[in-house]
């Protein structure tokens, strides 16, 4: 077994070979875990949203690539490397829309090819992509943490009230890991002493605000008040909300972001009322490989999530649904994007690639913690790695 | 008993007394009636959604308040004034946006002063009560009917494909007695034989577009789809949405339009997106004496609605909520409302006021149904009526 950072890490666990999971499909009534013996189980728990959250699926995505290797330390390589290679495909399949699941993936995945794809010495992988994985959450941890720091700056400061945010969808640790992008956000600031009340968006189908934010926030101590997503355009007319703070599944080259379906709305709504409207993701989230927004798949969900609630029906049987988990906010609506490096502004796309270099460099004159962990004098890359 | 139009009106009909109501609480799962025997349980059922649509709660509050005179027939003029007054203070309590419930209750209890408010004729008095409430219904149906053929005007014509109409909240036969306003747009132009597809709104939280809606297009055989009210944007964006048809509580002389939280939203993505957006209202929806919408008052109701549906719960126990009913459009967003006189465009403020003389004139020029029923000159008003 892997000697490294384990135990507990919200949303997620392992322990001797398997990931326990919180399932999200749960909360807020039963905090209880969904065990994933195998990347395929992984795959399957992201797609029924037992996990979900971005940097969430990224980091147990990796985990669970990882799960393979581990399963497989005494395998044959050619056995081994199809399974690996099957694994990391349902992985990134999971969720076409979610740039970081495929990037954590494809950085297990290089690990894997720096030992050698076909390499005999099974601990040697599996310790490598455990390695990698670890990393990936580590880095993850620091990296929200830093973001929470520049987040904190740019929120407003009104006089003798609370500032009044208005978040969408769930971007805490249940979505992100230990801390959070959007609510890691919301929790420094709360912590830091700052008067802070939360408009949390329900977020229709899946009701990730009212079930995970608001429980979230709930435990952390914030006060929050749940509201229907139709429900924030009145309170934006009243002028009611100070800032609108959201996290990404996808920010394209040219700063268009695609977050779950209604943050496009509530970006035109803000620009209409003058609020500024800060997206909160990682530079892992920045994909400058989409040119655009356009470039970026909308993943189309099940009928029943709009249909029925816990076997509750709430439509006629039958009825035709459209179901899109995401819509695509044009950069022009964007005030910033909060990332770890800092707030980027227009011109999106000088930012968000200085903001990326930067993020590399960091990390690549940093102690590198999966050095640590496996580092790769020890393993013996085979020539036949094709 | 009244002589008039009776038997079973959608979504109300009156027997011996008591009014049955569609429990629209139980659509699409069961398909039962809910008895009220006096106004207050009228205010009552009005509040609790089991009736609703702005239209259909005036139809039902005019029936209710007739319903409180027709239980009074034998009783002294001083109780009775007292009961009708209270029973028509209750009513218009029930929904403070609905404008036209207001002024159904008022055309209901000006019958009443001009039989007069103390008169010991207790048989003239429900008689007359009883007409205006069957005249007002039977105003409605016609108005919406010729709604319709205006609004079958207005919808785009795309060649070789099905015109496709974004609707919120519900708007047929339930919320409107007979036909509809924006819904009874969309089924004259399907009876007309147009290639329509409709995008039901889901409607947060009470779930209208997604219980009602979908249920009365069902049955209707019009083609239409589900979606959650979050991906309209979505919709909007990808350029399948045509035009934008919703129905109103209120609308103020400067044509700002108060209707069902999340209308607000749509409009101002559509506005964004060049799409036509029309409220379908009649002139019995047009408050003259509110200059503007913040002028309408927003009802805002229990947090019950937003944090369980049907006994299941969506969010954790205790927490706060925010639940506004209404928001309110800017005239600005407006491309016209459809009304029975014509679609009336900016400037709003004359059109609206011209399409209101025109209706009461037209009103006023037909054999009036009410004379039918209770002329003036049968009753005999009391000095007394103070």
């Amino acid at each position: 077994m892997s000697s490294g950072p384990a135990g507990f890490r919200t949303p997620f666990r392992e322990d001797g070979g398997t990931i326990f999971l919180i399932d999200q499909r749960r909360l807020p009534d039963d905090l209880v875990e969904y065990p994933c013996k195998s990347a395929g189980e992984v795959g399957f728990a992201i797609r029924e949203m037992i996990v979900r959250g971005a940097p969430a699926i990224g980091q147990v995505a990796a985990l669970g690539l990882a799960l393979s290797a581990e399963h497989m330390r005494d395998s044959r390589p050619y056995a081994r490397k199809a399974t690996i290679h099957g694994a990391a495909n349902a992985l990134i399949n999971a969720r076409p829309t979610a740039v970081n699941l495929r990037w954590a993936v494809e950085r297990v995945m290089a690990r894997y090819v720096e030992v050698g794809e076909l390499s005999e010495d099974g601990d040697a992988i599996a310790d490598a992509m455990r390695a990698e994985a670890d990393t990936i959450i580590f880095e993850a941890t620091t990296d929200h943490g830093r973001m929470a720091t520049f987040g904190n700056a740019i929120l407003p400061d009104p006089a003798e009230r609370p500032v009044r945010i208005l978040t969408h969808c769930n971007t805490g640790p249940l979505a992100c890991g230990q801390y959070g992008t959007a609510l890691g956000i919301v929790q420094a600031a709360h912590h830091a002493g700052r008067d802070v009340h939360v408009w949390v968006d329900e977020t229709r189908p899946y009701l990730q605000g009212a079930r995970l934010t608001a429980w979230e926030l709930a435990q952390a101590g914030v006060p929050h008040t749940l509201l229907p997503d139709v429900a924030a355009g009145h309170l934006m007319a009243s002028g009611e909300v100070d800032v609108v703070l959201v996290g990404a599944d996808r920010v394209a080259a040219n700063g268009d972001t695609a977050n779950k379906v209604g943050t496009y709305p509530l970006a035109v709504l803000a620009a209409r009322h003058g609020i500024p409207f800060y997206v909160c993701a990682p530079t892992s989230t920045v994909d400058l490989g989409s040119a655009d927004g356009s470039a970026i798949p909308i993943e189309e969900r099940k009928a029943d999530e709009v249909l029925e609630f816990r076997g509750v029906r709430i439509a006629p049987p039958g009825t035709a649904v459209r179901n899109p988990a995401f819509d695509v906010t044009p950069a022009e609506l964007i005030t910033g994007i909060v990332t770890e490096e800092g707030v980027v502004k227009a011109p999106f796309e000088t930012g968000l690639r200085e903001a990326s270099e930067q993020a590399a460099a960091r990390w690549a004159s940093t102690p590198a913690f999966r050095a640590v962990r496996a580092p790769a004098a020890e393993t013996e890359p085979t020539a036949a790695n094709g």
